[in-house]
């Protein structure tokens, strides 16, 4: 691990990430067997949310209790960032009480702002732009649930309907792996010209695609992954039941009939929660294509990987040790064995 | 223990009941003498408020605590029951990244929702049809304060005013456990006879007995047990003091005349919170006769073996095995005497 | 420790307030060191916040983990002090099911209240009237930070700007230790004479000073440790940012030119949080002179120590003995050695 950080998956290689995954699927298989190495011992993680959230944050409250540490909740407006005191101080102050920080945060900027003035690593929990831990899970869910003879640089995935944050973020992930990506939505719904940019620049080095298309058939074919995200949008710019309806109802629902036209064995994601009946059918969701429930758990299983990497990168003990997934693993599965 | 779930005394036999009662005393000595065995280690509740608590609060927090497990609060607002996601779905998520769910909820109804699609064991932390953690607790300390010589099916509780869940409750528990059970309070606020017909039902069975009357001398003669709660009503039926004060006071308040009329050495009882110079003066609830203070501290204590029984019922260790209160109960006394 | 709780470090003798900054040293390297002594383990800290905090609670919750026990945190609102139910009655509960509280109060008097019905220790974690945590962090941080030569006894403390809570608990550490306190001030907002008569007959054992003026060279000349806080004051008497700053700004300013008025090695402090531009300059508190992110790290340090003073005074296991902090000081440093 060479960033400090965790607010991006561009910031990482495909290595790196690989990595982290192979220590999220070691750790899971430890805790399942009821293993829980302690390695965040007497860590304290602080979780900002100034957003309500049900999966992110017992995610991350599981995972650090798994790991033997202390998380501490922060709901929306009980510490403020940029209210009586700048994000400066505040980012400085709880760098000097905390091991670890985690935000879900309306603006992009002030999860930079927050990691660069504080002494601690900071895990981006969500914010308007991006969703990285939600990528690491999917990452995960996919790699378990790869079609029959595939390798994960080998599949498609394709994201059905809104250019949410975790649209772009899927966009990012599979850029990164290596897997051909597209987004199969309406115009003024499609992904920014600049973000598909570093898609783009990821696809050189991975081998992978990018595509943005309203062409039902082009997109659909060959689709291992069909992905999909609510419609209401985000924030300020949320949209009435009415105004999305409009704009997505029929075409972009995720139904049997849109299930069939991918590749046979075709999974169903979403990253919830999922408002049932405009972007996916019952039928879909709680079909046998669905990978949904798996994905949700697999949010905590990531998570806890990410922390055990970062997390000891502490004043405390990081005096020019470099502690990277690889040696994490390794300890991870020198313990598994000795069970 | 049969049930998943703890959402009711009623689906529970006497004896399971009773064993969880036993479970209850031995983890209190446990805890009493120093010795905390970690029966939830790394295992995660999930709180679920919809209302403000205190003693619920603070007693599965640290019941979880105690047993060497992490409880995470969401505080009203923080998790969304059948906002954004349908209950249903909550269930399922949370179910996968929790061990143990309780929830103290607005509507009964919900909290079946939640138990039936959630994958792990959901506790009934008050609900608008009843209060089951407040019945165990209740138990648990009448059986600690037996009058000399009885035994407990052979005790009177007599509840005073309104037909609160709490009252509904005691008349549960009583019922079952075969005590005779009256609820001494005025027509309009009288107990439901529904809910009486499932107390008659238990008393078949049990041998107790339940009577509603607004006779005060038939109501307090051979009372052991004199339990009454707040008069202001519930949720959206909410009682102003003017109202409330013209129904019952000071027919149905508790004094220190009206504990005369019980057996000698009645005991006076209340869930709390109280308001004083309403259902109950400073005389009685601060004299002798009180052990409403042992009955609060007594919530963590039955809710403590609560968890313990339920809460190894999770999918990674359950596989075909059956903990039963009395297993605990058996590893529990064998370590406590080992120390 | 002689007294139950910690609500004014009035109630403790000049010795016992250093023995629990020797503790808190000790513990500081202890923690530093990587070695976490459990003094704490399967103890309760319910934390009871009226009003919104950061370090306060980061450093209160984060402390607790360390000393392997559990905090609750019960966030403004989830708790009620004298809503339905008396502080009394709240008192006694929380006292039964907690083994340490401590409360951030808009007025005193509930504190004592609180403490006074409560069996466990209450903790002061700021009031209208005193900030006695805040005091023992910035003991701490002096002693650590004391000019070349100087004993604690022979320096001044320079407090520029309001007479707020802060200020006034900084004058009574200071008066308690011996130091000369001057206050800074104008007409107006300087500390009431009640308070320091409290500071005046500190001094009468201590050796101390206690001084209020508006005369800028006199304040300033000698000063060991310049110290400031807001300018906006408290609750209801809250100030606008004109009103402020017509009062203060420019001549209570903390300014490297006011810095240049000090002693030469002198010492910027803040309680923080910080307006940048009113009562500090960026260059001052960010300048070489400023101790005041240590000082928020100290926060944790000394209620570290506080907690492991006071929490082990519980129901279980007080029967008679007498834990002073010299005892844990001389624990955790026989711990230390066998590390």
């Amino acid at each position: 691990m060479t960033a400090k950080d965790f607010l991006d998956t561009n910031d990482f290689t495909k290595d790196q990430l690989l990595d982290m995954i192979e220590l999220s699927r070691v750790l899971k298989r430890c805790v399942k067997a009821g293993y829980f190495p302690e390695l965040l011992r007497h860590k304290a993680l602080g979780m900002i949310f100034q957003q309500v959230s049900t999966r992110t944050r017992l995610s991350f409250e599981g995972a650090m209790a798994d790991l033997g540490g202390d998380a501490q909740f922060y709901a929306p407006g009980t510490i403020q960032l940029g209210g009586h005191e700048t994000i400066e101080d505040s980012a400085r102050v709880m760098g000097r009480l905390l091991d670890v920080i985690m935000a879900r945060v309306d603006r992009h900027e002030d999860l930079v702002e927050l990691a660069k003035y504080s002494q601690v690593p900071v895990i981006n929990g969500m914010s308007d732009y991006n969703h990285p831990t939600q990528e690491m899970g999917d990452l995960l869910t996919m790699i378990e649930h790869l079609p029959e003879g595939k390798r994960i640089e080998n599949c498609t995935m394709v994201f059905v309907g809104d250019a949410t944050q975790v649209c772009v973020s899927e966009m990012f992930i599979c850029s990164k792996m290596g897997l051909d990506f597209v987004q199969y939505g309406p115009e003024g719904h499609q992904i920014r010209e600049d973000l598909l940019e570093i898609g783009r620049k990821n696809c050189e080095e991975s081998g992978g695609s990018v595509t943005v298309t309203d062409n039902r058939e082009e997109a659909m074919k060959d689709a291992d992954f069909v992905y999909t995200d609510v419609w209401y949008g985000l924030y300020d710019k949320e949209l009435s039941k009415d105004e999305r309806m409009a704009i997505f109802y029929p075409t972009y629902q995720v139904t049997e009939e849109l299930m069939a036209m991918a590749a046979p064995d075709a999974k169903f994601m979403h990253c919830l929660p999922a408002s049932r009946g405009e972007e996916v059918t019952d039928e879909v969701i709680d079909g046998a294509q669905s990978i949904c429930w798996d994905e949700a758990e697999n949010r905590k299983h990531s998570i806890r990987a990410l922390l055990a990497a970062l997390g000891k990168r502490t004043p405390l003990n990081d005096e020019g040790v470099e502690y990277s997934a690889k040696a994490e693993l390794h300890a991870a599965l020198e313990a598994l064995e000795q069970l």
